[in-house]
């Protein structure tokens, strides 16, 4: 299948999941759906299930896992935009979710994605009585916590407007883009019992892939336009942020974020499998202009 | 054991959880543990391993489950606080988690807690390779997310200053602390393989219990005293909240609470294990002043 398709799939199980939630409390699933259905690009699922197709053919069967992690970024993003976080009132294109429904609901709205996330994963990991489920979760769930994406977003917020060093810089994006996107491609390989080798490739793969996603956007943040981003550029700046750009310049950037994006590709060489959609998806990540 | 030798066991269990945890991140460890160990009753692991107890000798066995459901409390205590919800200052006679730590690092250390707990989880259920763990799980993160805890919290904001019915105010507990109230004990019967039955019996319990332990909230809130309690009295009241007060008045609530603790104590009689502990702490809860 073609990452367009398989982003169609995605796009369209999200936008039905909170569609019959009826009660006194259905405000919260309406946050929850705004922000979870407003033009993602869908690249963590994405990775899951192609990483996935790596090993087993039907990727359907791991919608729900797949749609689990998408929520755990928007959930993310949700609570990054608060005003007492990184205070952003555009997110792809839209206003933010405390700007549509209050900074109290948007909260909620964020806590309310995670459980679902979580609840997702136990319910599937129960249906299919699956070892493989539970420790793809697990990898999903300590990428989300505070040795990945929560740990990450405190080094940012302690370092706002200080300098920071290389190593502290990486240690950061490791940690709030990174892990995630890695847990993705090592969580879809384990739910499609990949070997222990290939996981160890993938993993790696994962890592640099997190990296280079990293710098391109902090690349975009600089040369790219709101208009093509949906959010407003030179966020870094205005808030006083460290990021690749001040560290190593925009010249060496480009071509740092070029470098890993080979490795990447060379790490998929190594595996026996067909793995053209996710070399493709690669590029497309290294060549976006959003 | 008793209910004092069980709290102090959940005590030195949390108290040590965070210790080992270094790192640039550090700081949303420290939040994280600041709100977990400032003198919480432990209810909630208690009544899960209480109930445990009813069919398993040994309920060490699952004090990290119990820890899971306190950090879900506490993540929900941290959010609860902020400014932008209820906007509290003092919770447990010490500054709340954003008054210590900032607005951002609270919303992060709440985030975090509920990620720990469901991580605990996980791997529990990996470890012990058990169902009975996964249900259990289920059971915990349903009664925490959109049909539970945080659709409560919702309701909660939405009726604000608001004229509320009987019913929608019986709703907005039953969700906000009933659920998972409720989760601890079905949770803890669950875990200790009670019977279908078994199960349906303390299920109607636990949601007696979250709603008698509700109203006394209520009546505490109006009764007793900041020194006592550790957070400012009257607060639904300085925040145009509707409580049990505002609808029933003071003489019918504590009536009410009464009856339904009564309720309580005749649906344990129904059990034939030996209720005793539970009923102990039941009654505890309805004579508490804190």
């Amino acid at each position: 299948m073609s990452t367009e398709n398989i982003k169609l799939l995605i796009d369209e199980y999200l936008k039905k999941y909170f569609e019959s939630r009826e009660g006194e409390n259905k405000l919260i699933y309406e946050a929850m759906a705004y922000s979870l259905n407003i033009g993602g690009k869908r690249i963590r699922p994405m990775l899951m299930m192609l990483a996935y197709n790596l090993y087993k053919k039907d990727i359907k069967d791991i919608l729900p896992m797949a749609a689990a992690i998408e929520m755990i970024h928007t959930y993310s993003l949700i609570h990054d935009d608060l005003p007492c976080m990184d205070n952003d009132d555009l997110r792809r294109g839209k206003p933010t979710n405390h700007k549509v429904f209050g900074d109290a609901i948007a909260v909620l709205a964020g806590d309310g994605l995670l459980n679902e996330a979580f609840s997702i994963m136990i319910d599937y990991s129960i249906s299919k009585n699956s070892l493989e489920a539970m420790k793809a979760s697990k990898v999903i769930t300590d990428a989300a916590g505070g040795e990945g994406m929560i740990g990450g977003q405190v080094v940012d917020i302690l370092y706002e407007g200080k300098e920071i060093s290389e190593a502290t810089l990486k240690y950061m994006h490791e940690k709030k883009t990174g892990e995630l996107i890695k847990a993705s491609i090592v969580a879809g390989a384990t739910l499609g019992e990949a070997s222990s080798k290939d996981i160890e490739i993938l993993s790696e793969y994962g890592y640099k892939l997190g990296l280079a996603f990293q710098i391109k956007d902090d690349i975009l943040d600089v040369l790219g336009s709101t208009e093509k981003l949906g959010k407003n550029v030179k966020s870094d700046e205005n808030n006083n942020k460290t990021n690749f750009i001040s560290v190593y310049g925009i010249e060496k950037s480009v071509e740092l974020c070029k470098e890993i994006t080979s490795q990447c590709i060379a790490l998929l060489d190594r595996l026996n499998s067909d793995t053209s959609e996710l070399k493709e998806l690669t590029l497309e990540l290294l060549h976006r202009e959003s």
